[in-house]
């Protein structure tokens, strides 16, 4: 039988206790950011079960890792100490385990609920979450008012993206440069990547103001300038970077997994009118820096591992530096779904997995420090839009719509591009026996462009 | 007669009272680094005089921006206290103001010298340095015999780099994409720029390893690999953000010199063969993110501010967003030399000015800021490559030697592109009546890729 915690997890939920997500949040506004972990409807509060010593292996014993705003300093730790801290929460919130179980002060303190109570408490009550402590609830119901603010979770030092999806790379050649050969050269020969803007990096729920900029001008006209005309999402995925590595000393392909300490979810926003115009020679630019949304939660290699998949065989062979003895994906399930204003429901416009990536996590890690390229804990690493084979797992409006030439339709509304108002929530999960480890959702809203 | 200072600075100096560019030193190997203003052959230890109550104007009075060990508190406080630090820094060194002149112990604690003592205390002595102090000199000795560490003087969230010397764009599409249109259609309308890499931007004196990567295959061959055999440099300066703006509310191009804090020199080091098989259609990514080093010392755009001269004239006129009241270049006089290993002498191998450069600071912060991206203070932004209209105003190897066909002789050592033990150094010099605003040397060595 799986393991099991003593708070309840419903079967659908994304958080079971083999998960464990990372992220930071705010249990009341105001209040210090702090690190968590997800567990079913609550965030264990990790600064309060450091402050009780419960972090007693060899390596956190003392360690103020997880007495800080952000997860950089457990980042630089490195694997043991991430397994270590792994083993410490599952056996601590297992069913089987008296320390927190039985400590009411403990739970009241570190506990605190996600779900915001919009009808009393008897209704969350009501869920019954501890298994057998119905005692407690009412100390525990203060953290039931408050809404948990999640904030970034990481300093993010620099942000690189990659072009890791071979659909997705077709589609965007054919439709910015044609159908001859659509996809570089270069392209099967090693992961290509950008850098991106750190500073516009934001986290779910943000809201994200169109961005104005200039498109491409038709024969002799100066270029049109205005709100982007052709706002787009792009399904991401984003590893987060552990230790790192000096500058000038690569890291070898097959030690790369202990360079990455988690995955998130990644909307790189993109607006296309500006992208085709300012891209030649060097690259996205503004097109895409106006805003990039990251999930709140951080699921770990450690929680992935048991959804690992072989990725797809790479002809031509890669270079030594790029050939792994194992090569592995993750069977992560994607959706992407759009709420217009004024609509009460979503609609699913994509369906797509991340294991439709051709280059993986560790190939990209090998190759960004080839040349001697420092990564530092923190950093951020986009798989690029992760666009599948078959047209319903195609992972942008550029290439679900065809560069607007194919609108689709959202319960009757028309969507060439993204319109003010519009909500967009990615959520992603691996889908276990008997329970899911899940990314929860990563959305934003567009808001109009304000007045210059 | 030009303001003066009680410390002598000689005739050539790039550091007169008129200059004062900030940075970052530690006066002893293991020290706390701590921010510092260059006066003549001295820094001026800036927590020193914080410390003693000398920043005494209604900004800064109390401030601890100059106890921290980076200047971004400083910048974040925006221009009024930028002039405020400047007019009590001048007033404080200058011949006739007492407070630091006629107080040894406070002098001892907060001047340190940049000289390093080779052949003994005499001759340092026998230069004299203050005017009529000849009895503090023994009390001053042991800041003789250390070399101050400069160390980056900011924290670098985002570095971006800019494309916008028109002679450097031209030469660059010419080589890499031929005769016909080398420029590509959007570089007269906007200012192209692309993300670079922060963490691998390091401070003058560091040595650069030579990277390794793929380059360009021919045939069906599999690509290169290896270190590259086409190391340049890039003669670049780059703006220091001050304040910033928040997300999506964009920065007026008549109101960007103030989020500029002042101007660096900057080599973006570029290793040719790599980045011309990566840099489609991304841009340049491993060809540039191996290292980028900066000068030590921030040169004020209140200190340029006698240099400043027109821009060049853009035709087509630029859109609004981009048209300013006042458009202006600053006449920085710029060289480069490279001392190839075991030659006792640097040779001259270009000689341009930063008023080459077609679109300006401002136009590149109100450009950047247009799509709603914010900028954080100590944000970098590179100008590109400053390249001149003359054969000997070009400002990298790729142009002056056409991409390796028309070597260089170095004192009779031939040159393409750098080989290793090659060091190459930047100046840049602005020719006031009397004095110099000056900006030190930009320099760094080429060392050989380590064993894999």
């Amino acid at each position: 039988m799986a393991l099991q915690s003593f708070i309840e997890v419903k079967p659908d939920s994304h958080f079971p206790i083999q998960n464990l997500p990372y992220g930071v949040f705010k249990p009341e506004p105001g209040s210090p950011a702090r690190p968590g972990v997800a567990i079913g409807d609550y965030v264990l509060d990790l600064s309060e079960i450091a402050k009780a010593g419960l972090f007693n292996g060899p390596i956190l014993t003392g360690s103020d890792c997880f007495l800080q705003p952000t997860l950089n300093k457990l980042l630089a730790m490195g694997r043991p100490a991430w397994k270590e801290a792994r083993a410490t929460l599952q056996k601590l919130l297992s069913s089987t385990e008296a320390a927190l179980r039985d400590n009411a002060r403990l739970r009241q303190k570190s506990l605190v609920s996600m779900v915001i109570v919009m009808y009393g408490l008897v209704i969350v009550i009501g869920q019954a979450w501890f298994i057998g402590c119905g005692l407690l609830m009412l100390n525990l119901h203060l953290n039931f008012q408050g809404k948990v603010e999640m904030v970034l979770p990481i300093e993010i030092g620099d942000y690189t993206d990659f072009f890791s999806s071979m659909h997705h790379a077709k589609n965007c050649g054919t439709i910015f440069r044609g159908p001859q050969n659509p996809i570089p050269a270069n392209w099967f020969h090693l992961p290509i990547a950008y850098h991106g803007r750190a500073s516009s990096i934001v986290i779910s729920g943000t809201d994200i103001v169109r961005p104005r900029g200039q498109g491409t001008p038709s024969g002799n006209s100066p270029p049109p300038f205005g709100p982007s005309q052709k706002l787009d999402f792009e399904l991401e995925m984003a590893a987060i970077v552990g230790p790192g590595n000096e500058l000038g000393k690569p890291v070898d392909v097959n030690e790369a997994a202990d360079h990455i300490f988690g995955v998130v979810m990644m909307n790189d926003w993109s607006a296309r009118d500006i992208q085709a115009w300012e891209y030649v020679p060097l690259g996205p630019f503004l097109g895409k820096s106006f805003g990039t949304t990251i999930s709140p939660w951080i699921v770990t290699l450690d929680a992935l591992e048991p959804f690992a998949c072989d990725a797809p065989k790479q002809d031509p062979h890669p270079l030594p530096y790029l050939a792994e003895k194992i090569s592995k994906n993750y069977d992560i399930s994607l959706e992407v779904q759009i709420k217009p204003a004024g609509q009460q429901d979503s609609c699913v416009v994509t369906r797509s997995n991340f294991k439709n990536l051709y280059w993986t996590l560790t190939q990209q890690v090998a190759h960004h420090t080839i040349n001697g390229c420092n990564l530092r804990p923190g950093d951020l690493l986009g798989t690029g839009t992760i666009s599948g084979p078959e047209p319903a797992s195609l992972g942008c409006l550029l290439e679900l719509t065809w560069n607007g030439q194919k609108p689709l339709s959202l319960n009757g509304a028309s969507r060439k591009f993204l319109e003010d108002g519009d909500e967009v929530t990615f959520t992603g999960c691996c889908k276990g026996t008997g329970y899911n480890v899940g990314f929860g959702t990563c959305s934003g809203k567009i808001i109009p462009s304000p007045s210059l």
